[in-house]
């Protein structure tokens, strides 16, 4: 093959969840399609790529100095919701079931990945407590042994001040079939299992 | 999400195979990359975009006048394999089973639709039969009625000319279990049975 167009596979190949067949594929259909859709793909690209950046406050990928959610006053309702990654913010805009602000860590602690407070989005919390006049943290992080870690971490940085901690519910999930869910899920689920 | 991001997320989800969910995927890991990954893919193919055109010759993809394949007189073997599209060339190289030249007709004609000669690049064929001595032309076309017909059509267009035509046999695959083959496969492999 072409020496331009295999380093362009092996580029593709790199992107999660895309290996040499899929790139060879999107690769071939990109340079031979005769409506400009490599251009225009490659310049999208570029503009993002110069221009995209997390916000400051929250950590949320902007191309203004704060992000969109960080803006907005509709959502300066008090809540404050901590995921680990930008990709947790997609799925709960997606759903529709939080209307607060955001707060992106970048990643959760962990030994085994060597992964620190100080590579984390955490040091800015507190002020933002303060300056969002935030009254409750929802922890929607990973329901995994770093996840919890880094939720009990943060709860002891930002101390007692009067902020309501709460996490997402553990269980069954919707249209799970018991036969189906890990011991682990089952203890949690049977340990707050709720009055009827 | 931010519009940039979504405008690129649109891009990627027309690629084949990468729907709206990998696609967010993609994009927020080029994004959030700090090696510079977004900015080298996007600077790579666009250099591709504007350089990469189909050989003259042959249609294979190339940045040069002539393709590696049809500037390469170690391949000017006297056979020419004819393909439906260049994902063929790059099975059919990495399988190294050929070691003569291409031609990539970019489709196959259809009726439905309605792929016509004119689309397809057959008018070249008597050309290079006479020019790079052709002695067998090898149809490795789709075992489909288009490219069975399309085989049909490029034979009537290069009539009596003394060159040999063959195409892949068929038949039922290595590993291939009976159970799973269809029944016209079944029947072509019962046909081309081979004495023992």
């Amino acid at each position: 093959m072409n020496i331009k167009i295999e380093k362009l596979v092996k580029q593709f190949a790199k992107l999660p969840r895309v290996g040499t067949r899929a790139a060879t594929r999107i690769v071939l259909a990109l340079l031979q399609d005769k409506s400009g859709k490599a251009e225009s793909l490659a310049s999208t690209l570029m503009d993002a790529a110069n221009t995209i950046h997390p916000c400051s406050n929250c950590g949320v990928l902007t191309d203004q100095d704060v992000c969109e959610y960080c803006s907005d006053m509709t959502r300066k309702n008090g809540q404050l919701c901590i995921v680990r990654d930008l990709s947790d913010v997609v799925v709960l805009e997606k759903s529709g079931v939080f209307h607060g602000r955001y707060h992106v860590l970048g990643g959760n602690l962990s030994g085994v990945s060597g992964v620190t407070p100080d590579d984390l989005n955490i040091a800015i919390i507190p002020n933002r407590i303060k300056s969002e006049q935030i009254s409750e943290i929802i922890f929607a992080l990973p329901n995994t042994v770093e996840g919890k870690t880094t939720q009990q971490y943060i709860i002891s940085v930002i101390g007692n001040t009067g902020v309501d901690f709460s996490e997402l519910a553990s269980g069954v999930p919707l249209g799970g079939d018991l036969d189906y869910i890990d011991d682990g899920t089952l203890t949690l689920a049977f340990g707050g299992r709720k009055k009827l």
